[in-house]
């Protein structure tokens, strides 16, 4: 039955060492949907504003993207405004309006509710279970979060996370989350809180998946140009979720090829500004940067 | 012939999270050669003072590491105090006294002269070079340096990279040595000034591979409690080497395999303090978490 997204879509303003870009499409949702859109058909959840084009509405169909669920509210839509330094790793939030999705309660269309996989972008935790609720029997969830809700929502937070199999933060929010400095032990910790399998994303330098008995390393992939990272967390879980969803295979050879779809998706979200590089992006270019991760870790054994 | 090292013996003041120690045995030279003992013989040059135990020299002979190019000059130690806070990815020198080392000029034994192998630990551009001049046909030369050259002695140090197969340097350094914040085009230009290979470090990140052709990513092993980082770039440098000696042999996958044997070599490391775990270690460990970098990197082709 596919992939259920429900996340943000917005307009963002961007500005990096490489240009700047103004209300250009994006938003979590988007990003995560059109990266999963190339190995699953997705189902998409959020809210838009009366000034939301319609060709942005005509570009996710073209991806195959179910918008049944694309609420269009009285107001203005959801807008981000950030600014990246060289470093690249870390966006500095300089304005953020909420608009309409301040007011956003998900109520899924009665054709999404028996979706069996589900990812929870990153919301607030009580509407990621009030999704949740609304789904019959999902085969696996999984959802990310942000340090505003670990702060400001903890034990929300702690209850989503009771309901999910997969969680995929960064680096900075599994430290936060967990309050251990050290990626193992607070790896640890999490998995006590519920999902059963967690990767923490460390930008450039890839991802970590633990697991019971496993832990495996993803590389970043090593570009010559990062022209905007806006995304690329949300372009990974969409590819990472998508392909797990054309698969339904949560063993962990599965997974690790996964986390590399997800990388391959990221990395080539962050080549340009906002969807352009995804909206151009093939199926051959993504298998053949798989197997490029493939060359860029392999050593032979002793 | 096996490997010589030149750089620094010296006694470290360590504070970190997990703990205090004060005048214990360190120096790049140190955790280099003993690292590296693993793999091949070594050969020391480097200068200490009176103060000096003769413990340490026989822990050195006890890995049959040759120290007749350990020169006992009148004066102290090189001293260096440092501390790490929970990041554990950033040293902060407290306090540096070079003693004996100010007046450092390497004299390579006539026994050394016939090295094939030379590594050149991060000293003075210049030194670098006396070194090199003293050994007649070596096969291949590495060096290691750091921001303190790449600002005061840049010119002396372009003229020894010139004369350099391997350099083995961080992320920081390779920025600022090629003034690119992007590390594929700092690798690009820095390999332009001599070094055809070209090894950037990046603590707990692991390290990335420059060739001609070729990317390789190693990732940092996902250690649970990393007790002292002070010596995981010489370690690493030193299994490298080490393992290379041993081998002679320079194509790609030879390589990749010398630098997974190096952050083996660095993840023991940074689990005491000075030198404590490598004095324990045996080679099956070696080998045995040399095989859990495989598990931990690998994933199945499409």
């Amino acid at each position: 039955m596919g992939l259920l997204v429900v996340g943000s879509v917005a307009f963002d303003s961007v500005k990096t060492p490489f240009g700047e870009v103004d209300n250009v499409l994006g938003g979590s949702a988007t990003f995560f949907s059109t990266a999963a859109s190339y190995f699953t058909n997705v189902s998409l959840v959020a809210v838009v504003g009366e000034d939301f084009p319609e060709e942005h509405v005509a570009f996710l169909k073209s991806r195959n993207i179910d918008t049944t669920g694309l609420d269009r509210s009285t107001g203005k839509t959801f807008r981000w405004r950030g600014e990246y330094t060289y470093e690249l790793n870390e966006a500095h939030t300089l304005d953020t309006q909420l608009n309409v999705f301040e007011s956003f309660k998900p109520k899924l269309p009665e054709s999404y509710r028996d979706h069996e996989v589900v990812f929870l972008a990153n919301i607030d935790p009580d509407l990621q279970r009030d999704v949740l609720k609304q789904v019959n029997n999902p085969k696996f969830v999984a959802c990310d979060t942000m340090n505003f809700w670990i702060e400001g929502k903890r034990d929300s937070l702690i209850e989503t996370l009771k309901l999910v199999d997969i969680l995929i933060i960064n680096d900075g929010e599994a430290r936060e989350l967990s309050g251990e400095p050290n990626l193992v032990k607070a790896a640890s910790k999490i998995r006590s809180l519920g999902p059963k399998t967690l990767i923490i994303k460390r930008g450039e330098y890839g991802a970590l998946l633990f697991t019971e008995s496993n832990v495996f390393s993803a590389p970043g992939y090593p570009l010559e140009t990062v022209f905007d990272p806006t995304g690329a967390g949300d372009s990974f879980a969409g590819g990472f979720m998508g392909y797990l969803t054309n698969t339904m295979n949560l063993d962990d050879a599965n997974i690790r090829k996964a986390i590399i779809f997800g990388s391959v998706m990221a990395s080539f979200n962050v080549e340009d500004f906002s969807l352009n590089r995804l909206k151009t992006l093939n199926y051959q270019e993504i298998e053949n940067r798989f197997r490029e991760f493939g060359r860029l870790t392999h050593f032979d054994d002793i």
